[in-house]
């Protein structure tokens, strides 16, 4: 009987890349990766935007819910730290009139400290991607100006309008 | 010399029943324990209430969340799946005053899912602690009838007002 070993590793060899395509694979926006798996990430805070009628939960990553969490009056934002905001449509609860709950989702958001390669721009990195299919909103770095020009009325929280809630 | 091992064994049983007392001690409510680390838990949902001016993040253990987060029209929540809610009174953001963001903090909520133990309250047992040093709200099981008879209007989605947010 032959040995099916070589059979074996060529089967592997065609079907691994088939395999790969089951993940999403999600462009760059500026420059920057979408970090997968953010949805996992803990909660650092909500909020509302009444000029947008949005709401959002900000998540970050190891790092940003560790300087989130310490207690410290000033936030000390380390490098690698990331912030990730989820912005969805304000819709009516059917069940809960006086209840406003996420509709449509808008996009993800996500800020990348790090105050070498991001100096230029207070030394955060901006990125978003629009809607369920997380669409790359910027091509490249450039488009992270806009971002930060926004940013620059939490200049003195170092441009981060998050400020983390209270957490029993 | 003498052999320093009692020393250090008498040392250790002096000093291992202060160290547990750095962990908060939380009574329970309505005979339910309050979850440890649930704020470590994922995200699935938002919510505002204006009736009472609050806001809130709805979290859930691996069992709510892989729920929550199934591909099903209806969710199919298993007991031992918990709902957590985060719930803060609303305060304007100084840095950006359309945006409404958490202030104090109200309470933590829970609903476990044990269609066996909580038969008589459709299957969810019910607790709420209040503010940040987390008071059980309520001393024994009789008072989650008065949040269960509230749920009510959510009878269509199994006593569950939280619809998870749509998430990329």
């Amino acid at each position: 009987m032959k040995k099916p070993s070589h059979l074996l590793f060529l089967s592997a060899l065609i079907c691994l890349p088939q395999l790969s395509y089951a993940e999403k694979v999600i462009a760059p926006a500026n420059d920057i990766e979408y970090p997968k798996h953010l949805t996992n990430w803990r909660v650092i805070s909500t909020s509302i935007r009444n000029d947008n009628n949005t709401q959002r939960v900000i998540l970050g990553n190891a790092l940003a819910v560790k300087a989130a969490r310490a207690e410290t009056k000033k936030i000390a934002w380390p490098n690698g730290a990331i912030l990730a905001k989820l912005v969805w449509k304000n819709e009516t609860l059917p069940t809960w009139q006086a209840a406003t709950v996420p509709g449509d989702f808008v996009h993800a958001e996500i800020m990348v400290r790090d105050t070498k390669k991001y100096a230029t721009t207070g030394g955060w990195g901006f990125a978003r991607w629009t809607g369920l299919e997380l669409t790359p909103h910027g091509k490249d770095s450039s488009a992270a100006q806009a971002c930060f020009d926004c940013h620059q009325a939490a200049k003195a929280t170092d441009y981060v309008f998050t400020q983390p809630a209270k957490l029993p």
